[in-house]
């Protein structure tokens, strides 16, 4: 048994659909599909959760809020007109909605509600477009299906008794459709996960039916080795591992998020990447364990909007606690660290920007000062970080020779070098003004030279 | 005004002294000389502290231990004949340990006091020398010169207030020999530093008078970028800063102990290391600043006996407090860390091998197992770290390529490379058993194929 989720480009218009239907229809496997709300259908366009959330912004502030909800069911209506289907959908919505601002909910619940409408009516309409062309189908609420989610409106978070209700599914010998991002709590109150939550339903659905695979359509080919508005036309990946994926996607791939596989990963669910306007293209596989490889790197990754906190302090090594005292200050502050490379007499720790605002900066290098008495503090902004990874990496002399090259080449200078704390990555950090051309040098180096 | 500092190597038989007598001749600024208690005079000697720690042990176990004080009365003996002095010293010292293993003290400080007496001794022979040469000098006792010291027999600290004591002995114009290694706590208890303690006595007297010059006399030209037991007659280093030197004697240089050049370094007073046999030797300066360089590193050091904690845990880094919590369990089982190298889901710990017993080892996996729940945590033993060193680096952009290729060179796997905290160096573990061929390579790159 196949999940297929379908993202939302997939599910844009009518057309899109039609490519779903034929892809579900291709492969007797795939009998749980997943969801999106439809995206944009060129680059102008607006996404109709954004559409949604419009909406209930609108009714928030007490305006006026027609319009609003005349252009999500706009939107479904040409996608109903366009696949010749009933018109009931339309209706459904609009009550839906006014019994939503006037039930007794809190406001962060009536939003959930309200943003919930995209993909459970794009759920409903592709379970009977399904049947419409004759495939035994149908809408699968996710109170049906059993994601029991915890009551945190915006950012919910699956329970565990979910999955074996889950497991349920696999009795049901019809295509099921179930739309994405939301759940009910255990009270029977719609809830969603965060932005982006249909991947995050697709991979627990997945991992719920122990499916044999999970697909996650998207509109490209596979994933790429390096970011292609750097590098154009890259390499294709046509195999990764978990913790690949995990390393990758921390520093800048968005294929999708990261977190989403978790339910996947921990099933040991392999997951394969694929394109709904090319499903014939092999895509990538997410997988658990692969084959040993001749290939040390298998993907590059860069992020911008870092900054690093250096601290240093003379015979700092010999103070049991003074890393533990750093950290929590840092704690103490709300401030989540990515990493604190350390030298004899000095601990740098490495913060994504947002995280540090000027006022928190103050704040903490006040406490540094008077707490730990350091010889030197400063703050260095607009950092990136770089990271190259592959499991093959450990297993090659030469690859951080090879690294190292690169950003020679690229005239780049590195402020940071961080090997050894992953099996599977080395990381770098350089001034963002170098990101590209230092990413540029690695794709050259690790991908064209060999 | 110069404080000259001799090490045990210098002061280890009249020979010996009629050198140093004549370093200090050939320079009027040789003001203050603080002596070690005698060293070596060949590989299958004994030290006189040594003796001197036999004698104690003898008494503690309640021994006969005459044989162990005729050994030191001996080794003075045999100085004072050759420099044809009397011999009142040697009356000193037996009545002198007679006298403290009958006081009322408690054996720590008995100890204490028995191990000065080889620098005590030292002291008196010298400045007993320096006259019968013609020079004005005598014999200042650590009480008389300010040393005053916390209670910590065996590993006594400086007070702050012995500085301004000290700055007195500025005020007079004869040559002033003070024993290292022991001072008087507030109340006129004897107290020693921890061992190798001359040369923080050294390096707090030169800060004291505010020397314009801390001579530290041992039995080598200079530094060497290389530690020659690894590659032969290795280059000399000319000039160090602070910073380097810090660094460098972190992992594996032995000149002498960091710490010990601490109170010099605070006050800025510029040090050099040079050879009592052979004085006309530039010698090396260390120094705070140093001019710019188009050297990017000067010294190469290495040490074994590390090993790695490796914690992994699926989205640490979303989880605020773990790596400070790590950081807790350890300082708690009262463990020091070096270095902590972070990825993403990944922090690894790098500990010295002695801090880290097998039971210790055990309990704090044990406990990281509960109290993080980790998806993996191990510890890897038999670590080297390599470190290259030089306060140019960062202003070359290949420094970094050029190490790795060394490393690829030598077939050395790199398990981790950290650099970024420190701005002087750049750290690298590996496998213990490639340390030498990692140096040596490295030492071929850096320094011999400029």
């Amino acid at each position: 048994m196949k999940v297929a989720k379908f993202g939302g480009s997939s599910v844009a218009n009518a057309e899109q659909l039609k490519k779903v239907a034929n892809i579900i229809q291709s492969d007797a496997d795939r009998k749980i599909i997943v969801v999106s709300a439809p995206g944009k259908r060129n680059s102008d366009d607006i996404k109709v959760t954004d559409l949604l959330i419009d909406l209930g912004e609108a009714y928030r502030l007490g305006q006026s809020h027609e319009q609003e909800l005349q252009r999500v069911v706009d939107r479904f209506e040409a996608i109903l007109e366009e696949l010749h289907l009933s018109k009931d959908v339309l209706h459904d919505i609009q009550t839906r909605v006014r019994k939503i601002f006037n039930d007794g909910n809190d406001l962060a619940t009536k939003l959930d509600a309200i943003k919930a409408i995209g993909e459970d009516s794009l759920a409903k309409i592709l379970s009977e477009y399904l049947v419409s062309l004759g495939m035994h189908a149908r809408y699968v609420n996710p109170k049906e299906a059993g994601l029991i989610l915890s009551d945190q409106p915006g950012s919910a978070q699956i329970l565990d008794e979910s999955f074996k209700l889950i497991h349920q599914l696999t009795k049901h010998d019809e295509i099921m459709v179930i739309p994405g991002f939301f759940g009910y709590t255990k009270e029977g109150k719609l809830v969603t996960f965060s932005r982006g939550g249909s991947d995050i339903t697709g991979s627990i659905v997945a991992a719920g039916v122990k499916a044999d695979l999970y697909e996650n359509f998207t509109d490209v080919d596979s994933v790429y080795c390096v970011n292609p508005q750097i590098v154009k036309n890259p390499k294709e990946i046509t195999s990764l591992t978990y913790k690949e994926m995990r390393e990758l996607s921390y520093a800048g791939f968005s294929v999708f998020h990261a977190e989403a596989l978790i339910p996947a990963f921990k099933e040991r669910i392999p997951v394969c990447i694929k394109n709904t306007n090319n499903p014939g293209a092999k895509g990538t596989m997410i997988v658990n364990e692969k084959a040993e490889t001749n290939q040390a790197v298998v993907g590059i990754a860069s992020d911008t909007g870092f900054v690093s906190l250096y601290v240093s302090k003379y015979l700092m090594n010999r103070e049991i606690g003074f890393g533990r005292r750093l950290l929590n200050i840092l704690e103490d502050e709300g401030i989540s660290f990515e990493h604190t490379p350390s030298g004899i007499d000095d601990l740098s720790v490495i913060i994504r920007e947002n995280q540090l605002t000027e006022e928190k900066e103050a704040i903490v290098i006040n406490r540094i000062n008077k707490e730990l008495k350091p010889d030197t503090v400063y703050i260095d902004r607009r950092l990136a970080l770089i990271m190259i990874v592959g499991e093959g990496m450990h297993s090659f002399v030469g690859t951080a020779a090879k690294a190292t090259k690169a950003f020679e080449e690229a005239d780049v200078n590195l402020e940071m070098i961080n090997q050894g704390s992953s099996e599977v990555s080395m990381m770098f950090g350089i001034k963002e003004e170098g990101v590209k051309r230092a990413v540029q040098s690695l794709y050259r180096v690790f991908f064209e030279e060999n």
